[in-house]
């Protein structure tokens, strides 16, 4: 467990991997927001499976930020966070300045407007096409053979797939399994805004997600039934606002009426100021 | 002069391309819809003197074309298209069907809302998605370390140079003059359309396009004055319908009022269904 190097500029990264390229070794990239937690622990230590050097980067990505508030708020720990690479064999840590990173205002954008239409989309306007288009610079910084991203955000992993189908890239993308804490609610660097009572009540979301998975598993096939069923549960807790709770084709992410294969099951909640996501693949993890 | 090899789908262009990078040989390309000419001759050339190895792509981009008359009737001529390969000493070309760049549904895209917003692009809706796209999924398959783009296409130039700021493409961009008949018509392979007469009044809009350099440059700053006088010049021929005839800033691409710096002046016009655009850059090229 050696600590990690930090680079912040963009063409000392370069330099630094253009010669693990030359050295014929393979690069795995996990892009961060920082904050990190055991769900990116896992993500590292995934990518580490995959690849001669693993590169995490952290930036806290203004352009996929809709709302200015939810930026400021954004926990940043990068002493932490660095504690974390170190521990799971992160070689290098990209860790650019906004101005590095947007020297000039950015123009160009990468718009996925069918993937971005439903779930999170529907709410987050703009969130979906600031994500991609930091990843697709990232991707282009790194050029790596390998990146890792949760299932927990699965939106934005059905983004990035099809992105790196439709653009040509030459990177496999490696879906990693959300990590939960042993009541069953997701980790997100956002469960630290949460009150002890509002973490109390956080892991009905996970608890009614799994619910529609197994009436799903028991042979229900109407989407209604299955949502209707799922928002009444989320909304018997008084402090829950669902923002939605959806059934869609896990690769187009349009409402599914009826599951008759592959289904995304997913839902949003607010807890007073904090907004918690999650889902589960139907059959199983996709 | 021997003939360049065809290549068709994009795992062995990947493999060929390959095989240079490991004997770090250069790479420059040349993207093109085909129907090559004297303009397109000059961009291989200028391409020759960058690299090791050329790659000319020749893909009619169905995402491109905003009306499908016009994707119908562009032409197609790749026997006499190779020849202008071989003798402008390409190495390989890049020919794939729509199926084979285009597997699937396209998902996502490149936009640049800002820089598509003026001159062609007020009146193209989709066109420079479409090609920005297209060039971008050409990038990746080809990864060349050099790119050349007529002035010609003074708005794809733009959004292109951008594109490949903003996403952090490690890729040079090369601007070509362009290249015009004796009687200063743009080379465009959409000037074979042209009947006799409209051939015979086509290249008023290269003059045009000279006198409002020449205001300029004789201390005119006024844009509206210069626009105005560069109008009627125009319509003043009775078979040009002017679709727009703008001075702009040759980064952002939006109008000016004053010319103080660097300007692009630029003009499009139809004769009966052939559309004709050009350009010039103030004080010379950009």
């Amino acid at each position: 467990m050696s600590a990690p190097e930090v680079v912040r500029e963009i063409e000392l990264l370069r330099e630094r991997l253009g010669s693990v390229r030359n050295r014929q070794q393979s690069i795995a990239l996990v892009p961060t927001m920082g904050a990190l937690h055991a769900g990116h622990a896992e993500l590292l230590r995934i990518a580490r499976e995959h690849a001669d050097v693993v590169v995490a980067s952290i930036f806290v990505n203004p352009l996929q930020f809709d709302r200015k508030e939810d930026l400021d708020a954004y926990p940043r720990t990068l002493d932490e966070d660095l504690r974390v690479c170190a521990a799971n064999g992160v070689d290098l840590v990209f860790a650019p300045t906004a101005s590095e990173f947007y020297p000039s205002e950015p123009l160009t954008f990468v718009e996925s407007p069918v993937l971005s239409r439903n779930l999170c989309g529907a709410f987050r306007p703009g969130h979906f096409r600031g994500m991609a288009t930091v990843v697709l610079k990232l991707f282009n910084v790194v050029q790596p053979h390998v990146a890792c991203f949760g299932e927990k955000d699965a939106q934005q992993l059905a983004i990035i797939r099809r992105m790196v189908t439709d653009f040509n890239l030459a990177i496999r993308i490696v879906p990693v399994a959300t990590v939960r804490e042993a009541d069953g609610l997701a980790l997100s660097s956002r469960n630290k805004h949460l009150s002890a009572e509002e973490r109390a009540v956080a892991p009905v979301l996970a608890r009614v997600l799994a619910d529609a998975h197994a009436r799903i598993a028991a042979g229900e096939t109407d989407c209604a039934a299955v949502r209707a069923g799922a928002t009444e549960l989320l909304q018997a807790e008084e402090s829950v606002r669902v923002e939605y709770f959806e059934i869609v084709d896990p690769d187009r992410l349009t409402p599914l009426e009826q599951v008759t294969g592959a289904a995304l099951i997913a839902g949003a909640i607010w807890l007073r100021r904090t907004r918690l996501i999650d889902n589960l693949f139907w059959p199983g993890t996709g």
